[in-house]
């Protein structure tokens, strides 16, 4: 089946290679998983978008934000009256996927995804002062859209103040990654003389788009301009 | 900033509108939620990963997964080992997001995420008996790569016993979706004569990549030939 399983296992602890808790360690699926922390950092910086979850109520909730990072911490953001933001959520996981393509096999229960993950578990802590707050914004921004931190207007002390930023150790975290053809081509299933591959999934930037309120003559900046053609996943 | 927020509310209840609980309802930028059964429909249709979140001992997991629809339930699935999807689930949060680009405002505090979300809030039915199990599989695959249920080789009984399949009923449910330029061409940071406007994201699929494990002359199915160069999340 086409399957992407929950990204497992890791390594060690500290800011060598990842920790393994119960809960990050492979407990299936092994030879996928990836311990150390330059994995983590490769996904980090591939990816843009996160899935964050955290507790609610009897349940949980799953919201999709952007996110910036450094050696230590996934910095992620939203508004002081974010539900998901809340200043005494105890735990909480961050997911970031990239999926590279999808995995044909002769069977339907060997079908599977090509994807990078990586999953963090950590206990925010609310970025304060305005200082800390600029800096984990500045990455979010940077690690968005390189180059508009100093082209675009910087947050004001009020724009800074409406703004909850949470930051989350990487201490615990795990990466799964699946490459390549599937796995069934020394089975049985071989036999049935079916066509098996991937089919690539390619996620592009596209031509900047003018906002149709801005001047005829207003061209992109070049550090916008130029992201035009670029994978938005790069490897 | 670039910044996602919770997909939230919705309209009524049952099968007409999306039901408005008060985690759906919206607390936030109402102008993005949207109410309708096809709108919540037209995302599962647009997107094929979903972030499945579940509760995990003090805190969560955000677990990225396939998954396949009717007009009730998204149906997830996985090995009767994973954790993810243990029998005794209280209740999660599935929720698919689609990015469609950068919003680049003139400030910083605008940016914004182009995208399509739908959140699922369920308690998980675990989806017994060959035939149900069958034909919610047949949905996950038909989903993501239509063609290969008829194709590849369909589960065996034993297959079908190592498989976990979830219906998450669609009763509970919230999308949101941003397009178009960003918010501030009103604002005095217009004057600052900023270029403005969307930076869009392209997902193709590309040529389907044989096994290498295939004879040479093996070609693809037409069903997954002629998915090359067509858009992965369309409109």
């Amino acid at each position: 089946m086409p399957d992407i399983e929950a990204p497992s296992a890791s390594g060690e602890t500290g800011y060598g290679p990842l920790s393994a808790t119960a809960r990050t360690k492979h407990n299936r699926l092994r030879e996928q998983g990836r311990g150390s922390r330059a994995d983590l950092a490769a996904v980090l910086r591939a990816g843009f978008i996160a899935h964050l979850g955290v507790p609610a109520g009897q349940g949980v909730m799953v919201v999709p934000t952007v996110y910036g990072f450094d050696d230590r911490f996934v910095y992620v953001h939203g508004s002081v009256a974010s539900r998901s933001l809340a200043a005494d959520t105890p735990e909480v996981c961050l997911t970031v996927t990239i999926v590279d393509g999808l995995v044909l096999a002769r069977s339907v229960f060997e079908h599977a995804v090509n994807y990078r993950s990586a999953m963090i578990y950590a206990r925010p802590r609310i970025v304060d002062g305005p200082a800390e707050k600029l800096a984990a914004l500045r990455l979010v921004s940077e690690h968005l859209a390189p180059g508009q931190w100093d082209y675009a207007r910087q947050p004001s002390r009020k724009e800074l103040a409406a703004t909850r930023l949470l930051a989350l150790s990487l201490a615990e975290a795990s990466v799964k990654i699946r490459t390549g053809p599937p796995d069934d081509a020394d089975s049985p299933d071989a036999e049935l003389g079916l066509w098996a591959g991937e089919l690539p999934l390619d996620t592009r930037w596209l031509a900047p788009v003018p906002d149709p309120a801005l001047p005829a003559d207003r061209t992109p900046p070049a550090h916008i301009f130029s992201r035009a053609g670029n994978a938005a996943h790069p490897r």
